[in-house]
């Protein structure tokens, strides 16, 4: 095993003092000189034509400087992203769509000259079941919309228009062959809930303009590229003519590579040639922004005497919300769970259903908590059924290396038996919970983790420090992962190390950060940069120590050769000299990576919860979560995210959901939509299972989804084992427990 | 000569709407929140000692957060850095001294603060009179400073102590045969005297801390990493923990090399944990910043009778003021001057002294237009002697290729025979300034501009633009022709290329924006940063149209393959493969370049004036410079920057003086200290002169000091040649002239 200096080290985050002070700086906290106050109209019907729009007694107001509608906004050359905002322009499609917007010199103006524009609605049935929306006799919400098919190879479109937007079926094996072989079948169906991604931060967009038409955006997005992009695409001008700035992001866990407002605001800021900021209340961030899908899953499998699956079949009908956009991909994400057990015979079946909600978003680890909890329960079931150790029926059935599953590559080497082990060793070691209504649930889960193209820059600083310049923005404490690898890099002391995120016309691009990627494919990026740099480094040491430039390690601030330690030369000596009289000039490297390989991540949880049976409620007496990390370069950092990720599955398997009546959402505020407190929540132990990937950077695999996933599943079988009873639908609040337990 | 699409186009600066519309940002207009606002004791005295200072009351005082004296400036590691403030500690030695500083919550209750730190001083006789100050029995300012000798190849130092700091005499040749074998021989005595730069944006510093103890700074300093070092030096903390953050500068001229107040504001930032912002006012502008020099110039020169100068004597005394720290180089400049010529016999003596005034600065070409007032004043004087056309002796004794003056090396390709060709031309052909009290002159100049290391980051963009990342500041419309070369190279248009000036984290190191260098120098960093992306689109180019990756050109915007047009794939898609699916990253490149090689530069000028010997104005009817560019990269900011360097002059050669008495300088404001206005000016007539230097890029020499060299003796010539009268003091006001014509 590599000895490393500073990889593997439980650092502090480069971020936490300026995010403990508050003196880190997000999008909403920044005002310019001369700035107008942006507000957004937003349709109070979930499903209703426009008859009329007037905006001129909002014009007309006092303090107003522009009022834009849809018919303001730029033709796009192409079809537009689905990832900017669309103002209605003849029907609503949903309680909160933006209709028209206004820029007013402060925010009261700006809310009343929203309230004096002028709407005639006509009132249709809002569409708001996806079981109903798919019938044949449903309301139709787009006329011109048909169904995209891709049915076992073949692909096509309905005949008719239809609310399924998609649907898709693909298999392997003999599905019915395997179920007749199965000593026990059973077939469940499985409600998940749309949930908010609960970041802290409302949305939040300041646009400005220069005098030569530039436009820079300061947005609360984890991927400024993106915003360009979808600003420029907008606003039907070239990438090249807006500047994104990087700021601090309040939470997105996928949610915020939607742009709801930074187009708008840009539109605003060109029209009158002053800043606009606009801040959404928290009260539009739940009906306005793109929550997570609802689905209702289907599942059946079937095992044989000995533990092995024979054969599974899956139907996911998955509720997309008002327009055909969703970002996560429940098709994959419902391939990946059923990829943790050797299937032979294999049925899934997708729909896509758009319905009157807002649209739907990406929720870290997309879909995937959704299929686990329909998967992960229904192995429990299973388990139950043949009166299996949960833990040995996964055993039995776990993917290993080269196992592979319908249309993905067969596996590299994984963690998942490792895994588990680990886990079948915590429980036993661990007191038990003992006594009435209480019991233990396990759970697992897949995520294979996505790349995306990243570049990278270095300093070498004439006091030998580094400077690494990126464009990728920083969620989950990449700057701290990035800044041990240039340390480790350097051989030089992990706080020598400034890490700075670039605007996006200063820093090279970076994909998103999304898919669990930074750390991964930036760290690549990093080390090539590095890599660059130390050539050149090397390059000048050599003759300095007369040796060739292959024969030196990088250590204590000094380029050393080899073996030698009594020979060496100290990076700011080498860096002073290069911007010297006789220098070849400053040492900087770039790096850069495409589309890297990823590996995939295995996740076991379990918890132990105590029902109260009176009221129904659930509490979760303790949690713990292996993962393998394949490689741990900042283990604090990696034991936050699971226990982050965690705290939110049990957010959503207990409290969260958005309540609707009459395609109106009636719990839009933290006080009636709950999200879980520190009181909520157990400790929640980690282990981390380091079985490496074999892929760059260092063996490291994804590490911020894959917690996600389980949760559900977990709590469920938890609440199963002591109970006697089984809970199908999320979420599982008091109420529906208590249901349950009666119905029994 | 090779055809550029972008490169010698008169495109608008890029700077030129911001700058116009009042929105670039400078250090002072700058704001933070809960910032603090500093002042700075100066001292009443040119030369005092400090028997008692007490800031017990200013600390008292309500609203002040923190005073600081000389006993809070932590010891130095190495020697400071003579860019930095000194705070007086037992003695004062110039009016204006910095002794104490405060911050305050406003700067009113800064000022008062101020106002009631008690100093306690004992005043010592000023010595103000450079000759004064060299006498062996003169007042010395410093008990402990020896002249540093280096005569004839000798070096040592004095024995005694002296107000000389530096003695320097070299020679070539036979200096007393070269005057024997003389037809004349004239000697005369040459003052010039101290300006200020004349920048209009007073000196401003604001620095903040962060929880990290790491500083920021903004201040109108013209090179962001020389303020890092020179503060992290005052401070004696790692540069690494300072961060200069790039803001627009106005003006400089040489002088924002020094920073008499970032240090501070820093100091007192990191003492009150919160910003401080310091910006002077006018006057402290006028006594405590670093004016250019007074020089006092006795130069004897012979000729023989064909009109071949046979030898030059000259005697520099240089008054550098209150500390040993000037930054111009008056013998380096007056060995520049006398190298306009071939000079068999050469002797240089130069004298720097130190006087009780502000420590001196450099000033655009420093000591250069000096030395060539009494040069170029002493060859008209010649050539009148010898009744020969000033033009035509000039020619007979120029230098040309190959010719080399003492440390020198030989001369490169040159231009300066055909500026002066050019000047002939110009002045037979226009029409000639008739009348009384009207005349001509004409005057000349060289200058070896100056290298610096420089490095450049360029980010190819998806819509096949070009971003590019440099740490240097623009003062001269650097961005802009930087701009052109980035367009040049990857063959799209001007204005799809943006410039990004960074701060001294984000971007690569460069030198100070001085001596010239940017546009040559950081050049060659981007051509070489340019030439590593195109060789990246290359061989992403090479498969897709199946030829080698060296046979392409880059034009509008595509790879092209030579000679065949239809042949191309843009670098839009390449950029955009480069990051999708199968591409290897995001196309960045990178360029260094060390201290490159410059090549010298020749102006010529011409002034006609008019006296009015009632009252002894001069007005200058017209004025022309014609200069050996070398390549124009953009003629327009070229001609801007010869119009500016000659409206300097004529500054300083009418109107601009420090006027002291008792050492307290009595015109520290704009209007009793003159700059000139454009009421004051001429059109200035340009004539750009291609002589390519053969060195990159593309040719291009230095431009913007080597107009400020003539103007000072073209002006005097021409009074001369309207009057008959000699004026060999600067600067020659109307009371001079008068007084001169009457002692006549």
């Amino acid at each position: 095993m590599t000895e490393y200096t500073v990889l593997g080290k439980r650092l502090p985050r480069v971020d936490a003092q300026d995010k403990a002070t508050g003196r880190a700086m997000y999008s909403g906290d920044i005002s310019l000189p001369n700035m107008l106050y942006g507000k957004v109209l937003r349709s109070p019907y979930a499903h209703a034509k426009i008859r009329k729009l007037d905006v001129s007694k909002a014009k007309a107001l006092k303090g107003v400087m522009a009022v834009i509608t849809a018919e303001d906004v730029p033709e796009q050359k192409e079809k537009s992203s689905p990832k900017s905002p669309r103002l209605a322009r003849e029907k609503v499609l949903y309680a909160g769509q933006p209709i028209a917007a206004v820029a007013a010199i402060n925010l009261d103006i700006a809310v009343e000259a929203v309230s004096l524009i002028e709407v005639d609605y006509e009132e249709l049935p809002p569409v708001m079941d996806a079981f109903e929306a798919m019938k044949p006799d449903a309301v139709l919400i787009f006329p011109d919309v048909y169904t995209n098919l891709q049915v076992l190879g073949q692909t096509g479109k309905t005949a008719a228009p239809s609310n399924i937007t998609w649907q898709v079926e693909i298999g392997s094996g003999d599905i019915e062959a395997g179920f007749k072989g199965a000593y026990v079948v059973l077939e469940n169906i499985f409600h998940t809930q749309a949930v908010h991604q609960g970041y802290l931060e409302p949305r939040s967009a300041l646009a400005a303009v220069d005098p030569r038409r530039k436009v820079t955006i300061w947005t609360d997005s984890h991927g400024a590229f993106g915003v360009r992009d979808v600003c420029a695409d907008f606003l039907n001008i070239p990438i090249s003519h807006i500047k994104v700035m990087p700021v601090e992001v309040g939470g997105s866990f996928g949610a915020k590579q939607f742009h709801p407002l930074a187009p708008i605001a840009a539109l605003l800021a060109l029209k009158t040639g002053r800043p606009v900021k606009i801040v959404m209340t928290r009260e539009e961030d739940f009906v306005a922004t793109s929550p997570a899908p609802a689905s209702i899953i289907t599942l059946k499998m079937g095992v044989d005497k000995e533990g092995n699956i024979t054969a599974a079949a899956v139907s996911v009908v998955c509720d997309i919300g008002a327009f055909n956009r969703q970002v996560g991909d429940s098709l994959g994400s419902t391939i990946q769970e059923l990829s943790l057990y050797r299937i032979p015979n294999l049925s899934i079946k997708v729909f896509n259903v758009i319905t009157n909600k807002a649209p739907t978003g990406p929720y870290r680890a997309p879909n995937a908590a959704d299929a686990a909890f329909a998967v992960e329960s229904q192995m429990d079931l299973l388990a139950r059924a043949l009166q299996m150790d949960p833990i040995d029926f996964r055993l039995k059935n776990a993917v290993a290396e080269g196992d592979r599953v319908i249309t993905n590559p067969p596996f590299s080497r994984i963690g998942f038996t490792e895994a588990l082990l680990k886990m079948k060793d915590y429980l036993n070691r661990r007191d038990k919970p003992e006594g009435k209504n209480r019991g233990t649930g396990i759970a697992c889960g897949l995520w294979p983790a996505f790349g995306g193209a990243c570049s990278a820059q270095v300093n070498v600083t004439p006091d030998g420090s580094v400077t690494l310049l990126i464009g990728s923005l920083d969620l989950t404490g990449t700057r701290t992962s990035l800044a041990q690898i240039v340390a480790e890099e350097f051989g030089i002391a992990f706080d020598l190390v400034t890490v700075v995120t670039g605007d996006t016309d200063a820093a090279p691009y970076s994909e998103v950060s999304a898919g669990s990627k930074i750390t991964r494919q930036m760290g690549i990026a990093v080390r090539r940069a590095c890599q660059d740099a130390k050539d050149q480094l090397a390059r000048q040491a050599a003759p300095l120590l007369k040796v060739e430039p292959t024969d030196f390690s990088f250590t204590h601030g000094n380029v050393q050769v080899n073996g030698m330690p009594e020979k060496s030369v100290s990076l700011s000596t080498l860096v002073r000299n290069s911007i010297g009289r006789f220098g070849s000039g400053p040492i900087t490297g770039r790096g850069s990576v495409g589309v890297h390989p990823t590996a995939p991540i295995f996740v076991v949880q379990m918890a132990d919860v105590e029902v109260d049976k009176e009221t129904g409620k659930v509490k979760i007496l303790s949690y713990a979560a292996a993962q393998d990390v394949g490689f741990a370069i900042n283990p604090s950092l990696i034991e936050g995210q699971i226990q982050g990720a965690v705290a939110q599955g049990i957010g959503r398997t207990l409290m969260e959901e958005y309540v609707f009546q009459n395609g109106i959402m009636q719990n839009p505020n933290l006080l009636d939509y709950r999200i879980p407190t520190a009181a909520d929540l157990p400790f929640i132990d980690t282990m981390l299972i380091e079985v490496g990937s074999g892929i760059e950077p260092f063996g490291a695999r994804a590490v911020g989804e894959p917690p996600m996933i389980p949760t559900l599943a977990a709590v469920a079988n938890a609440i199963h084992s002591a109970t006697g009873v089984r809970l199908k639908e999320l979420p599982m609040t008091p109420e529906a427990v208590l249901k349950t337990i009666q119905a029994e």
